[in-house]
């Protein structure tokens, strides 16, 4: 855990009121315009894991969901749920990865133009998918230039919408699908998952599946797990205020580098969550090779945390029924092979 | 495609009568078997990559099967299809890789012992997750003993039963589950596929899967997809009899490295077949970085030659529906990025 991290609080804007909040209806509606059109992905195990782990595992793997990880249910679910008259105008989103080509592939399928601001210095392959999806990509210098000014100035332009890559609460009860897909596999299976473990950057997947797995199963412990130097929720969970990341803390995890909880997100997993784990790079790379090894899944860096905090024992999961989300599989072949490798 | 195959006649034994054949009832049996034991693996599919195709490519991804490969399948239904009093004195196998472990964890499912003939020098992590799945493993020297040999002798002492890795009614009925979860999830999704390939080795994969899609979807046409220097049934369709493989010819796909089609399983194909393609190893190859880039399933060699023929276009896919198996992904970090880097 790095000890440089800044202490930024959250004086800008309070906490949302209770109203504003989304609830389980959220994810349920949700859920019906998602249906047939995200991919229902299955729960995983390997038995070989759980004897090596002394716990029943099963693994969510969203990187296999469209686009690669679980961001297309929020924004298809945001985009499709805005008003004809607004949607046909486009959406503009602002991401250097898989939150642009959820967006990208949402829109595409809803038959919108798709505007993505993306760092020029975004990989090359997250561009070039954002640009298969049919968005139109604008590029900016992430050292100078203002992205959300960026965005807005586009958005404002072409009657556009943004759609938010995680304080939302259609993107909230989006993601949450997840969580109402884990618990109606779970039923299935005729199990009750003890714990659920989600990654959070934004914090957009891990309230969302809260949402929907407090309600579906009452008492159910979710946990949040941070890359350890990108422990903003954590923090915030100790001081109450949404705390920042220090700007020079880095990760492998480029899809949980999020500067601070989000208002809607903090509020929610401050009311719902069990608690917030972190685990190293290393940690990460460790599971990136049993999600290799053993789910036969490629899972990113970012994807991995919730399986890393598995395999280090973060929580207790001696004799349990454990559901960790892998969150996405996009990943360079060269990053991948080094993770292998190590 | 080789010139060195040598052409060993079909003359230590005919034909199987049709009666001895499994048929659509077998698959129906096995599928009542391995509901809930057995994975369901969905159908995926990658908009990117359909686009790339021209063609809308559905992918039953087997890696995710239990024990990393389909293998399990008709393991698990031939060691519960045996009367109690035989299945007690437990099963024997002969098989360096994904039969192995799918005998070996069929036969812990089921609680009985499983012996497990391997070369030595087979390698380590394929003999560690056989033991791992409790079975006991008896090494042989590949170049100077016989595999069959050996577990004959020890089934005889045994009084056990040899579960062979392809040749037998119960492991072809086993592994058409995979064509007739493909029939159902094709259903699901409102589409009827123009064609399917499946990759051959030994062939049961492939004739099992071709009698439960026939009988579903009548006309479909199904294809084998062999490495190209390892053609024994394309050889074999060519001219009627069962062709062996050159005792010289290599292959990285080391799952499809059986020496010649079986009996039941080429009665099988000649008759349901629409026809056999082949793939090289480099195009295996790129086929497993698709899998990697576009689809995050870990596919091995051998699982992916089904891939690999759509990806060239082995068969003519524009505009159509097709389904191509990934039969497992029991690979080395190693040699999967090798894959990736090449």
């Amino acid at each position: 855990m790095t000890s440089l991290t800044v202490s930024t609080q959250d004086t800008a804007d309070g906490a949302p009121a209770e109203a504003d909040l989304p609830s389980f209806d959220t994810v349920r509606a949700a859920a019906a315009r998602l249906e047939g059109v995200a991919v229902r992905t299955p729960l995983l195990e390997a038995p070989l894991l759980n004897e090596r782990l002394g716990c029943r595992l099963l693994v969510k793997p969203e990187c296999l969901q469209r686009t690669g990880s679980f961001k297309y249910r929020g924004a298809y679910n945001k985009i499709s749920a805005l008003p004809d008259a607004v949607r046909k105008n486009g959406v503009v989103a602002y991401s250097s990865g898989n939150h642009a080509q959820g967006v990208a592939a949402a829109a595409q399928v809803l038959g919108i133009a798709a505007t993505i601001v993306m760092p020029a210095d975004a990989p090359a392959i997250k561009m070039a998918n954002t640009k298969g999806y049919g968005a139109t990509v604008v590029t900016y210098d992430r050292y100078t230039e203002d992205r959300a000014m960026i965005a807005e100035t586009i958005a404002e332009e072409r009657n556009a919408t943004i759609v938010k890559p995680y304080d939302d609460p259609f993107i909230v009860g989006g993601q949450g699908t997840v969580g109402l897909e884990i618990a109606q596999q779970a039923a299935e299976l005729g199990v009750t998952p003890d714990a659920v473990l989600v990654c959070c950057g934004g914090g957009g997947l891990v309230s969302g599946t809260a949402l929907a797995l407090t309600h579906e199963i009452p008492g159910i412990p979710v946990y949040a797990v941070e890359p350890e130097d990108f422990d903003d929720t954590k923090r915030s969970f100790e001081t109450g205020r949404r705390e920042s990341v220090d700007p020079n803390a880095r990760s492998i995890c480029d899809a949980l580098l999020s500067e601070r909880p989000g208002r809607i997100t903090f509020a929610l997993n401050r009311k719902l969550l069990a608690g917030v784990v972190t685990v190293s790079d290393e940690e990460v790379r460790r599971a990136m090779r049993t999600a290799f090894t053993d789910l036969k899944v490629v899972a990113e860096p970012g994807g991995s945390v919730a399986l890393a905090a598995v395999l280090e024992g973060r929580i207790d999961i001696k004799d349990k029924t454990i559901v960790a989300v892998i969150s996405g599989g996009n990943v360079d072949p060269a990053l991948f092979a080094e993770a292998l490798a190590s």
